[in-house]
C-alpha cells in the first residue's frame, strides 16, 4: 500500500528531490499534502503533477496567489501560516518530510512529533533549537524521527543492529566546503559567489555557506547529540573532501562501521521515506576504483572556528544552541548580502553566543525566541 | 558468566591471538579445551597458563610428547587424532574457535556444527570444501557460524540490522598482497621470502602466499557465497592496499555499509568470541587523518589469475571448490619448498580444476577426498 506522505518545504531543494523519488516509484507513495513558504508558482506545478489533497503556504500573500493559481476541484488550501503545522498533524498523513529551511521549520516538526508521525527530518534547526524537547516528546508520542541529512542517515545506518551502549564515538565527515584550501589571509576577500560553489553537494544557499564556515558541521554535532542521545565529547568531526564516506560510528572494540555512497541527496531522502525498506534508485553505483583516493584530515579550528562554537553552545545548554543558530542565520544573510566579510560570520556567532545567558529549555516558543534574539543580536552587530 | 570455549589450533597464529584476547579479559572466558596439531611444547605452555580441562593433538606422536610434558593433575588428553573433533562436540563447550589451518580443520568444524555449538570460523577451508553441507547442517542443528576472517567479519557487521533481500553486492577488499606492484615479467623470479612479506597482516605462511596470488581472495569469495547465502556474481573483489576498509556491502539503493579498522586480527577474533557483545580492546584507534589516502583498484586477473578460478569452481559446483583448495595447498607447498616458481601456483590450480570432474557434494568425507585428489594432482604436475 502506498505510504501517505506530506512534504513540508516541497519547493525547496530537498522537497523537489523527494518528489522526484515519488515520481520514480509509482504506487509507493501517496502525496497527501504539499506545503511551501513563498513559491506559489512552483507549488501549483507540483499540485498539477502530484494531486495532493491538501496544500499550505507559510506566507499569507503567497497563499492568496496559490489560491488564484489552483483551479476548481483542486486541493484544500489550509490557512496561512498555521496550515503548515496543521498539515503535519493531519490524520490522513503517516509520514512527514520536514524539509523547511531554518528555524521556520521547528513548529511544523514539533506538530508532526506531537501527532506521533514518522518524521523524515531534513530541517536540522528543529533539533539544533529544541532537540532535547523534541526527542523527549517523540519518545512519549511514539514518533519516529529519521534523519535526512546524509551524515545522520549514515550514522543511523551504521548503528542499525549494533548495541548503542558499545558506541565509542560518532565520526561526522565534512567535505570541508568550497573554501577548504583557501589560506587564512585570503578568507576576508572571499565573495558569496565563491563560497556558494560547493564541490560535492547541491544544496540551498544557507547550508552551502554553513558548509564553507563549517558551522554546518557544528550544527550537525548538535543534531547528532540529540538524535542519537550521545555526549558531545563522543562526537568528532573529520574532514573528508571526497564526501564518499558519509559518516561513521566507532565501537568500543575499535571497529568502525561506515556508510558510503555517491553525493546525491536522493539517497538519504529515499532512505527516510521508504524506511524500514530501501528503494532501488537509478543513481550511478559507487565505483571506488574510479574515484581514486579517499582522504581525511582534522578540521582547522583557526580558519574555520565556527564548528567549535557548537560544542560550546552544547556545554552552555538550554537556549544556547538556539541563540547560536539564530546568530548564524543572520550572519550568513549579512554575508550573502555583501554586508560582512566571510570570517565575520563566525566571529559574529561567537560574540552573540558569549553575550547569551542560557536558560533551561522549556518550550518550542522559548527556543524560537532565543533564536530570534540571536538573529537580532547578530544583525545589530553587523550594522555596528 | 564466563563463556566456555575450546580453541582448535591454539598454537597457530589465530589461536595464539585468541588466547591473548582471553588473557586480557579475565573472567570473560573459560578455556575448556585446547587442541593443536604438532606443537606439543607450545601447547604445554598454554596449558600451564590457561588450565584447560581437555587437550588434544592431531598428531599421535605429538600427543605422546605432550603427555610427557603435562604433569600430574593436568588436563585430560583426548586420543589422537580424533580427539580434536571430539573436543569440538564436548557438552562442556559453548563456543568453538575453529582455527586449524587448511583442509585438516574441516572434520572438527563439522563436529562443532553437528553438536550445535557457536563456531568462530577462522578455518576458511571448512566452507571452501563443504560450505553447502555445513551451512545446511548449521541451520538444522541451530549452530551459529561467526566469521573470523577480517573480511567476512566486516561483511557480517555490515549486514547486521539490514535486510538481506536488499543486498545488491558484497565487496571483499584485498590488500593485493606483498607482490601487488611487481610487474608480470618479474613474478617468475619471486622468492618465497619475498612472497611471505605481507604489508599489513601478520598471518601464517599458507595464507600469506594465498594473499600474494589472490587465491586467498578467491577462497574468500567461496566462503562468502556459503556464509551469506549469496550468488557468486553478487560478490566482487576490490584491491585496497591500505587494508583499512575490511569489506563492504552494497544495498539496492546504492548505499554502501562498510566496516573499517586497524589491521589486527584480534579485532575479528574477539568480535566472534564475544558476540553478540563487543570487547574493549587496547588496540590503537583507527586514525584516518594520520593514515593518508585510502585507495582502491580492480584486481588484476592477468598477473594474479588465481581468484578467477574460485568463481569457475563455484560454477562447476559440488566437489570443484574442494579440488581447487587441495590443488592450491600442494602448489603453495611446492612454491615454499622452492620446487616451482610463483606463477606456477595459479597455473597448477587451473590445470587441476580443468581436469576435475565435479560431483554433487554429499558428505564431508567426499569433500576431503576431492581436496586430497586436488593435492595429489597438483603435486604430480609439479614433479612432471
Amino acid at each position: 500500500m502506498a505510504k501517505r506522505i506530506a512534504i513540508l518545504g516541497s519547493t525547496g531543494s530537498i522537497g523537489v528531490q523527494a518528489l522526484d523519488v515519488v515520481s520514480r516509484h509509482p504506487g509507493r507513495f501517496e502525496v497527501v499534502g504539499l506545503a511551501a513558504g513563498k513559491n506559489a508558482a512552483r507549488l501549483a506545478e507540483q499540485v498539477a503533477r502530484h494531486r495532493p489533497r491538501f496544500v499550505a503556504m507559510a506566507d499569507p500573500a503567497a497563499a492568496r496567489e496559490l489560491q488564484g493559481l489552483l483551479g476548481p476541484g483542486g486541493p484544500e488550501l489550509l490557512p496561512a501560516p498555521e496550515g503548515v503545522a496543521l498539515m503535519a498533524s493531519l490524520p490522513e498523513v503517516e509520514f512527514v518530510l520536514a524539509a523547511i529551511a531554518g528555524g521556520a521549520g521547528l513548529r511544523s516538526t514539533a506538530a508532526a512529533v506531537e501527532a506521533g508521525k514518522t518524521v523524515g527530518l531534513a530541517n536540522k534547526e528543529s533539533l539544533v533549537l529544541a532537540g532535547e524537547l523534541l526527542m523527549r516528546r517523540a519518545a512519549e508520542r511514539h514518533s519516529q524521527i529519521l534523519p535526512v541529512d546524509s551524515e545522520h542517515s549514515a550514522i543511523f545506518q551504521s548503528l542499525l543492529g549494533h548495541n548503542r551502549a558499545e558506541v565509542r564515538r560518532l565520526l561526522l565527515t565534512a567535505s570541508g566546503g568550497p573554501l577548504r584550501a583557501v589560506p587564512a589571509e585570503q578568507l576576508p576577500a572571499v565573495t558569496p559567489a565563491q563560497a556558494l560553489k560547493h564541490p560535492n553537494w547541491s544544496m540551498g544557499d544557507k547550508i552551502t555557506i554553513d558548509s564553507a564556515t563549517l558551522m554546518n558541521k557544528g550544527l550537525e554535532v548538535i543534531e547528532a547529540r540529540w538524535l542519537f542521545d550521545i555526549e558531545p565529547r563522543r562526537i568528532d568531526i573529520i574532514v573528508h573532501p571526497e564526501s564518499v564516506v558519509h559518516s561513521m560510528v566507532e565501537y568500543l572494540d575499535g571497529s568502525v562501521v561506515a556508510q558510503l555512497g555517491v553525493s546525491d541527496m536522493r539517497g538519504p531522502i529515499s532512505y527516510a521515506m521508504a524506511w524500514p525498506e530501501r528503494l532501488a534508485l537509478d543513481l550511478p553505483p559507487l565505483d571506488l576504483s574510479r574515484l581514486g583516493a579517499l582522504t581525511f584530515q582534522p578540521p582547522d579550528p583557526v580558519r574555520f572556528p565556527a564548528f567549535t562554537l557548537a560544542y560550546r553552545a552544547l556545554e552552555m545548554g538550554g537556549t544556547a544552541p538556539a541563540a547560536l543558530s539564530g546568530a548564524d542565520e543572520a550572519a550568513v544573510e549579512a554575508f550573502l548580502a555583501g554586508r560582512c566579510p566571510f570570517p565575520r560570520i563566525a566571529s559574529l556567532c561567537e560574540e552573540v553566543l558569549e553575550a547569551h545567558v542560557a536558560e533551561p529549555l522549556r518550550s518550542v516558543g522559548q527556543a524560537l525566541e532565543a533564536s530570534d534574539w540571536g538573529k537580532q543580536q547578530a544583525a545589530r552587530r553587523v550594522m555596528g
